[in-house]
């Protein structure tokens, strides 16, 4: 990995872990409340959303400081989802990253509601952006709620739910990860381009592009639950298996696996290679994303 | 009760009614997670707060048309968060006003779920509105959110949980129902008002009002759980005491509660005395809640 990609995503998971944090901080809330979430907030993880929102900005040569809000809100929503997605009425999961999920150490009452709270307040981040125009801010809010909503995240972990244990077919293990996974990443790009006031051509481009993008992030989870490192990954290597969930590997085996994470990496460039401007780093988290070991 | 009030809420309720049914038909989104948002959106119950907006409207003279998007958002939030404390982590509920919870009939996680859903789309609910100005699409959603957040709502529900089965001060009480009940009626009037252009004198009086509103709102509530028809209000009566809340009547009596409500409806009455207006609707609705038998 460039250097350059290397301090780019040191420097803006800083700056998004701490303007997080201090969010959460400011509140006027219950202790216990404040706590969960910053708990799960400080968890750590990728912050991929967030940095392809200031990735894109700054693709676009644009002062990423207005994005830094929409970027925290994006991290504020994948984080509540995870939250809910871990419950036991859901995968019932214990570990996260290594650590004990929000139930685990709040209980669930309070996981519940810590994922309502940090869900509404994503909405404020946006509403509150002094240096954003209200048209952008209501359009940013409409978007949001397409991706995480249930026309969007909701929706598919929904039916992700139903086929649990099901045999799915492509198309059905598609729909589940384009709505669960796929929107809420091309909200990320989207909306740092439409922060950047890219033309409406690109955005559409952008859209596929992380749609691609998306799907082979899946892809590459799936393909890490066979190949990866336990200690690297923070989890049982198999539990899909052991979960009987459907993968891309199960359906068309770990080397069509594969052969299809890089073709959506390739659909992805070449989404890029058609924008108006040259989007180095959003091709170089493409690279990493089909290459992540974690 | 009279003739002209008893119409105003029978042909708005009609209104929110369809409308609300014909948000969720609309949406792309699994069956089973539609179906779990219909059952509980269906549930019926006064709609006190979307009612609340368009009184509101109607009284400083506005056409309540363009405000029907946003008394339905803030009906989706108070479902959302009926399902949510319906919950068996929180409040273990199988009944609601006598129908079975929505985690009876769809399992704890697609309720879980369809509560997220209602939360996210309410927003939409606002930012689609197309004859609200983007500026004031902005001002109702940060009101929103400081309504039903972690500020509000959100943080008022930890607060009672963490309260459950502690003897609480009259304090300790009054924060919990001014954010737990009163904030989100308190918005249901305000966003009328906005959508109003009401003055912004107005503005600070009616959330004073509601403030007193919410809080007999939740008076009454203990009351009828000692002196009200189990068949009416559709719960049985003593079940504050059976799960050892502290209620109003705990605190101060029953003759004490009965005092603190009168006092309370005349505190909020004297608010709307002093507005630009005259308030016919909201008055006749504050002696509504305070002499309601369910």
């Amino acid at each position: 990995m460039k250097d350059m990609l290397i301090d780019f995503l040191l420097s803006r998971k800083k700056i998004i872990e701490e303007q997080l944090l201090s969010y959460i901080h400011e509140l006027k809330a219950p202790e216990t409340l404040k706590k969960s979430m910053l708990y799960s907030l400080e968890a750590g993880g990728k912050r991929l959303r967030p940095i392809l929102v200031l990735a894109t900005m700054n693709d676009y040569n644009k002062n990423e400081n207005i994005g830094v809000a929409v970027a925290c809100a994006i991290e504020m929503v994948h984080t509540y989802s995870l939250i809910h997605d871990d419950l036991p009425c859901m995968d019932d999961d214990d570990l996260r990253r290594g650590k004990p999920t929000n139930h685990k150490v709040y209980g669930e009452a309070t996981a519940v509601l810590a994922g309502d709270g940090l869900l509404t307040q994503s909405f404020q981040l946006i509403a509150n952006t002094p240096t954003i125009d209200s048209n952008t801010k209501v359009r940013l809010m409409t978007e949001l709620v397409k991706a995480a909503g249930p026309e969007g995240m909701v929706g598919g972990q929904v039916a992700d739910m139903e086929g649990e244990a099901k045999q799915l077919s492509l198309k059905e293990l598609e729909y589940i990860h384009e709505n669960k996974t796929a929107k809420l990443l091309g909200y990320s790009v989207v909306s740092g381009a439409i922060l950047a006031n890219a033309p409406e051509d690109d955005l559409e481009k952008l859209q596929l592009f992380s749609y691609h993008l998306g799907i082979a992030f899946q892809i590459r989870d799936d393909i890490l639950d066979i190949e990866g490192n336990e200690e690297v990954i923070g989890k049982p290597v198999g539990s899909d298996t052991y979960n009987e969930k459907t993968t891309y590997p199960a359906i068309l085996s770990l080397d069509g696996a594969k052969q299809k994470l890089v073709q959506h990496i390739e659909a992805a460039k070449s989404e890029l290679h058609n924008l108006s401007i040259k989007a180095h780093l959003l091709e170089e988290l493409c690279d990493l994303v089909a290459q992540r070991d974690h």
